[in-house]
């Protein structure tokens, strides 16, 4: 998506070898007209596909997912919530994520009141690393019988490899950049087939 | 907001006499058509009002806050972040919140960089019933410079005395349904003037 290649080369900020700040736009101040073109891009790519729900998972996914479901009839988001507890009530679904970050685990869980079986999923998320969130979600999805039609991601680390996993399991994942490599604080992007 | 009050007599459940959970439509499962009437809502209500940005609180207000800026003229949105961080760096504003549910205190915070003098911000948020979060972010456009022009909230509980503070403050907020009481489990709005 050239548009939002644009404003990363514009707007992001490369911090070390592995950090890209869009803040300005994506994760703490939003830009909602750049997010309702992003909205029609998926809705472009996944236009074959019915989607029941939209999932993402809290807390910046949640604008995103919002603005994206008006491009696809306004279904209904359900956003997964993060949480360290240990002990999770049986009425959720839930997975453990490792963070690369903050080099701890932590859950994501959804209550079984808003999944269920059947019911065609599209995950949505601003951010794409080391894909152990979207692995978690499609685990959740799993546990409720439902089925995972695609993942959109807003920008996708593709040095980190999480993409490609997920790619490796068969899972149709469209994300809108892939930054290939940020060496010396120059954004790359993966060229597109 | 007719529409709103119905929903929550027909969906919010409450528990014991100061809980609702309204997390079907609201706050985990989202009805983004719901999120659309309420930003109409808002704009009617704040038509005569300048808004440059909107301002919220992560995680349930962001969904919200971007479905009603794009009422606005898609001004951009900015979320406040919760932390428990006692030393926060110089580049944000920050503001002390007393959470009366986990009784404790946290942090908001917002970057520098997207709250500026001059701008005239409406805050928006889910729910609103001891009214602490809303002071934070006052607080916070204080601190900036900036202006609030009003607070738009989707549920206030009116029984906790938090909005009527904010009004006492002469902060311009709008509430869509005032919660009076839920005794016996039965809810009760307050009449509008």
């Amino acid at each position: 998506m050239e548009l939002l290649k644009k404003r990363i080369l514009e707007d992001g900020v490369v911090i070390g070898k592995d950090i890209l700040k869009v803040d300005s736009f994506l994760n703490h101040q939003i830009d909602v007209a750049l997010f309702d073109e992003i909205g029609k891009a998926f809705k472009e790519y996944f236009k074959d596909k019915k989607i029941d729900k939209i999932l993402t998972i809290e807390a910046s996914g949640i604008g995103l997912a919002c603005v994206v479901a008006q491009r696809f009839g306004c279904v209904p988001v359900v956003f997964a919530k993060k949480t360290s507890a240990l002990n999770l009530s049986a009425d959720v679904y839930h997975s453990e994520v490792y963070s690369f970050t903050k080099q701890r685990s932590y859950n994501v869980m959804v209550s079984k009141k808003y999944l269920h079986q059947g019911e065609n999923i599209l995950v949505i998320d601003d951010f794409l690393a080391n894909g152990k969130a979207i692995l978690g979600l499609s685990d959740i999805i799993d546990q409720a019988g439902a089925t995972l039609q695609g993942v959109g991601i807003v920008i996708e680390k593709g040095f980190q490899g999480g993409g490609d996993e997920v790619r490796s399991m068969g899972i149709d994942l469209k994300s809108l950049a892939i930054v290939e490599s940020m060496e010396d604080g120059k954004i790359l992007f993966r060229e597109e087939i």
